[in-house]
């Protein structure tokens, strides 16, 4: 696409939108190494300037690139949390909905987790993090209400990183079976598994 | 160090050993974006042409790398093993070593599981991945040594995934607490429920 006129056709609001939406489209089609301010200004059709007027540099692009992602993640986990019944069937479904994320949205997904991150994330990154964990959380909440807060809080962080695990190795093909049915079946067991021993020291303490 | 004479001092497999250690010095301290084949054989005082007669190319330095540091994570989880006593605390304290090796050796534990793989990686470098689950399965088998050997590999797999997805997440700091000591805590949370379901569905088959 050529470059635009200098007087602006979109708001700031309207050309960091389609920075977002252009930079996702490179790094989903061509992986994370082919995304540059360059080539996302040259997709929208607007010079390199433009776009440092609506992003500090690549690392924060990068950094609303992957809290758009985030927010993908969170809206198929919400779809998901709605049509389950019982917060164990939807703690299975939740996983498999994860590792489905992850496979489909591959590239996008790595950069979420590889990418380095600043030393200080900034508080509405941070919150999109933290939602997808309290959402697990709510579920654990559901099987076992009595248990403390900072109970539930950690065994959701031990759960959903398991399954996070399990997704990064399945992606990697560093499992022995490869592939999506493969990981699904890991995350089941994890799954299942962990309720067991977090359902009985929830009857243990009752 | 400058440039050695073109008459060798040194046989292949001297160079091939000079040059492994040398990458990891690099990566380790300069980080993976560091390593070329340029810098390693300046390191080793050697043209790169010497590099390129016992590695076809940085993809292949970097697998040997990185099967390398898979050797150290095994010796470093043999030693823990030997020193253990029953199985359950060994797999706790195996996912704790797990965990102090990944954040020791950071930037080459990080290229392990981050460098895209060759589609398909030799037999010998499989053999270490594959040796790492065993060392778990031994133990799982140490518990249930009734159940199918299918049955362990998978609750092996799946386990030691989810202890790799603590780490990978602690050392991102994506964990809401920071540090080790969290990640150490959320992998014990992992494996200690994990193995109430595992002993559960053992002894409801036995």
């Amino acid at each position: 696409m050529g470059r635009r006129s200098k007087q602006a056709e979109h708001s700031p609001e309207e050309i960091r939108e389609m920075a977002l939406a252009a930079a996702k489209r490179i790094v989903a089609k061509q992986g994370y190494g082919a995304l540059s301010t360059r080539k996302v200004a040259a997709d929208i059709g607007y010079a390199v300037g433009s776009l440092y007027l609506v992003f500090k540099n690549l690392d924060d692009l990068i950094l609303h690139v992957n809290g758009s992602t985030l927010d993908d993640l969170h809206n198929a986990l919400e779809a998901t949390a709605v049509r389950c019944r019982d917060p164990e069937t939807c703690l299975l479904a939740l996983a498999r909905e994860y590792i489905q994320f992850a496979f489909t949205n591959r590239a996008l997904w790595s950069l979420v987790f590889e990418h380095p991150a600043p030393q200080r994330r900034p508080t509405w990154y941070q919150d999109k993090v933290a939602r997808m964990f309290e959402m697990v959380e709510g579920q654990l909440r559901g099987i076992a209400p009595e248990r403390a807060p900072k109970d539930l809080k950690l065994a959701a962080h031990a759960l959903w990183s398991g399954v996070h695990g399990v997704s990064v190795l399945g992606l990697a093909d560093r499992l022995d079976e490869s592939g999506r049915a493969a990981a699904e079946k890991l995350a089941a067991s994890l799954v299942t598994n962990y309720l067991v021993g977090f359902k009985q020291k929830t009857k243990n303490r009752g």
